[in-house]
């Protein structure tokens, strides 16, 4: 338990800085028999490597995953899955400065200070590069779910103040994919697309808002008290780079209705109990209801700034610096693909949790 | 790893069901020679116990706490500590008429479904009762945190659409206690009690936000890359009942913000680095910085509403239902110790967890 | 993970000390709907607790369980059920010198170094009297193995120089029960009887072995490579108090043999693959093949002894101490329904891991 | 929890199968700053690699461990250490066989049966192969280690039935690697030698016993009730493939004696408390009490014998099968890095569990 592993019968635990050998990680609870599409993965990968449009950062890594164990002649055969995802692309140069220096907002200060030592290239195990590990496993769990039926979309929903006002009923979700910021309101995502474009020009990040929604949901997901469905979920959101917060159902928004207005009446859907309205998000005293689970996750816009700031370093001397090098104006584009991972594992893990009562 | 325990070195297994014989729990990591102040865990759970004042619910429980192991001659031992709360005022006939019907946004049919069983009465596992436990286990680690010189400060920031504007630092935290409500802003307290009065004589329920800060942290506490130091502070709000959402630092409000806006620049402060600003909310890469911690914990308005509600039952039929009993209007008072109790908790196994690099 | 929880989807955590208040735990993982028949659980307990025979100690401890949550009507819901067993027959004052006097070959010189402070009253947590709590848990495990017909049967094979040279299959198991020393040859439980007798004359102690047969077992419980079933079996062995070594199958046995007269050559009986022979102990490559599971179980004669002894105290001086109080001359015994215990409990978690397969 | 991880604060997760493309593993809990040393853990891998002397299979696999991440400047940064040791000897073709047949004694029907799916190749996963990951793991615990002086010496004590009568106290344990098969009493290495290569010429394969003593103990070491320090190493020892046994102290010599004849009494070495004798095996109650730890593992001989024996295949008919390829008359030779690899990953996690009471 020292923070690399996540989940419990699906688990991965991951390894790997941004400019060491390699990134990478293990993956237990696959199922076996499962067949591991490696297309799949790497297409997943591919929705979040750097270099693959115009406002995402110029680092060209190609992020080849390299399946070492566990498969059979295409099949998972139930053993751990190991994997590597080779660094190529670092310029371990262009990092040579924040060896001395803390950058504003970076993890450069309190890794120092945690363990005493750094590897300051890159910003090395708190880089986002770790996130590679996540996709790759969270593929394979989205493999997985295949076979439930369930579906997990994941989308950008605002961008700095520009608010996709509707909600996932309105949207045509299968139109994400059609734009590079991932927003499936091709009239938002076209003025989501300039407005980060003017932020790449201006040296300076945005944040931003990553929605995502969950179908076909089994009910009884989830394990009360502590282990409830959403705090696994915001867990996982919480883990990854950059987020500060995470809502689920009306969220905050919730906080200014009244119980009348708030709960979710019952009805009988032929034989099926379902709720008319879904302001739970699907999850009710922690377990699925079978109703759409949705949620949003708040980005901050990323600590890479090629602007100039005041700092310190570590002689404890105050300093200016200005950071070179290549970055993300806006990591939401990329960060989609995380998001659904992420959330690809938690339900895979309920649903092997919950096969304990059957 | 059924659901029950909370935490990895200060952990809490906790059991217990609104109308059974007792709640309670198992503590482990408390750090032998420890001094039990039996009194003070006592006033924490009068903080949260209901009947204690006009605005919550008159069930009238005294919730005494009794410790069964693990302290000696007034010290903790090393060894887990046992404890009972006794269930004494309970009306179960109050409940006699949900053995059938599933109350809208309540946790009956997801209880239902997972386990085909349920001890229905007060809502069994699912009821806020559980929190008992958390208080117990979390004003534990709040003595112990007073040898870091840890500080912890919740309160009730917002009431339906009532809602602080200050920020914490231009509150006097030390008047949290002062009013019913929770909310160190004497005014607005007052606002918002009138306003909770106004709800419970219309048979319904409010929600609301709690905010919470932590002062005095060390730098270094946390995790990454999974259990990041806000990921376990998500976790643990998300596993109290009712709460829709989580944020730190600026939150949602940072996706807003551009990172030239966002970013926390060093300084120097005598020989210790510090941020000027503190956005990040006291977390940087999942580790503390030393800064004061801060966040909010989003409460949707709680399920129990005395109005007539459609549902539907057991066998399958749609019903009109009123819920009849005792409840609170607005859980946020109560709720603040249980925010407070889970932060510390938190907060000591971070402490305990990082040890291990000293 | 402080070291008081045990297994993982079937969970037990305890509490408590051999003179505090009250011994008991919480258990996660009963199955929702398992009749929980109370009275069985107090039958196991009864077959455990002190005073129920003239080889054991005369302390009259009637350990009565007392549940305090997670059944409803009898059966189990699926959540935690949490348990206490009250202290009763404590005579405190016996063990007054021992505050201050390490005993020899007890935990009072290693619980102080530790923890720097014990409650040294009847050993506290080191008391055997901890493992109440795993009888109860195990006795529900055992409940749940029922459905699966899988049978438990320990013994006690050997006492001192006295061994049971009869394999298992040679014997009736279900004579055990049929004498106190619960050996199921009555002629050398008979002898063993006379021997412990004639040890508790002589105020000293002995050891012995234990053994261990579990019947019936599904063909694939274990988790290779590190949770493999054999091993899981010899940790819970090995955390019960005075126990020495586990073997399984062969055992030390196995050491002297060749391969050729080791291995177990499998045939067909009708449809199901078998083993002609057992030397495997019915687990290979960590993982149950359907054979019969049988281990032995070596315990130390206990460390108390009515003798003087040299031993040494807080204040560092060498001095001559003699045990009084009550005690057992062999807690072989009173053993064997803690080893069935931990074996019910080893194997329903194997079960419900095992599930996540199916 | 899918048995692939070994550990709490020392943690290694391993994945790999014997014909895979890799065997490896990820290292957590290694402290920042530990220079690692990638020659001491090669020479370790070199005392466990196939081919390494006439006794030993002749496959010839070079095992280099190659590091992916968590090492920076050649001191370990606190993050995760993954690793590969690339498979390269592989001659699957040798094992083309066994697709379909269940060798006696070997996991293939164990593997098949809880799966329904396996690589068969060489034994797959549950194939000695796996320990490579052990033995880096390990190997990087020991140089923890040697900062608090601890001491960690394994050797081979019994083959077939010469069995080494003296004491480890008699022993020059640093004339262990003078000896292809790893006894200190040279005269009767020598024998074991010449008994290991008639049992090859044989065609056949034999067991042993590996004892392994740990030197300059801290007090303090192992989390009663169930994480006894002791349970732990027999935990350890049991997941090593073909362990049937571990005893500790006397272990089942122990069963013979008498309280008086067993006790060790303390008495004061300056003003360290310490035991006249250590039938114990330096560790009471769970917890080391300074004294020397030692211990006795087990092992069958292994399965593989190149002589013909009756089985059965998938197909549930009876057959004839005769093994070809390489494989070890003896494994202890090989073994014994094996168990000092998981004897340092018990010390190393029980010291790092430990700082949490300092």
């Amino acid at each position: 338990m020292a923070g690399n592993s996540f989940g419990t019968l699906y688990k991965l635990t991951s390894f790997g800085e941004s400019h060491g050998k390699a990134v990478g990680g293990v993956i237990e609870g696959v199922l076996p028999g499962t067949v591991i599409d490696e297309e799949y993965v790497q297409s997943e990968l591919d929705r979040r490597r750097p270099g693959q449009s115009a406002i995402t950062t110029p680092r060209d890594e190609k992020d080849r995953v390299e399946f070492l164990s566990g498969i059979f002649e295409g099949k998972a055969t139930g053993t751990p899955i190991g994997f590597v995802i080779w660094n190529k692309d670092q310029r371990s140069k262009d990092y040579g400065n924040i060896k001395e220096v803390y950058r504003p907002s970076h993890a450069d200060y309190t890794y120092q200070s945690k363990y005493g030592i750094r590897d300051y290239r890159g910003g090395g195990r708190s880089s986002a590069r770790e996130t590679i590990a996540r996709v790759v496993a969270g593929s394979i769990a989205k493999l997985m779910l295949k076979q439930w039926g369930i579906t997990i979309n994941a989308y950008t929903s605002k961008v700095g103040n520009l608010k996709l006002e509707k909600s996932y009923k309105e949207l045509d979700l299968n139109q994400t994919e059609e734009n590079i910021v991932r927003c499936p309101d091709q009239e938002m995502a076209a003025k989501m697309i300039e407005y980060i474009d003017q932020v790449r020009r201006d040296k300076d990040s945005v944040g931003g808002v990553i929605s995502c929604v969950v179908g076909q949901v089994p009910v009884g997901l989830g394990e009360p008290v502590f282990s409830k469905l959403h705090a696994m979920l915001g867990s996982a959101m919480l883990s990854i780079n950059a987020v500060k917060g995470f809502e689920y159902g009306l969220g905050f928004d919730a906080t200014h209705l009244m119980g009348s207005q708030h709960n979710d009446e019952f009805y009988m859907d032929g034989d099926r109990v379902r709720t008319r309205t879904n302001r739970s998000g699907g999850i009710q005293g922690g377990i699925s209801n079978g109703e759409d689970i949705y949620f949003n996750v708040a980005f901050k816009p990323i600590a890479t700034v090629l602007k100039e700031q005041t700092t310190v370093n570590r002689s404890g001397e105050e300093i200016k610096s200005t950071t070179k090098g290549r970055h993300d104006p806006c990591v939401l584009p990329r960060a989609v693909p995380i998001v659904e991972a992420m959330t690809a594992m938690v339900l895979i893990d309920a649903i092997l949790m919950n096969k304990m009562y059957q």
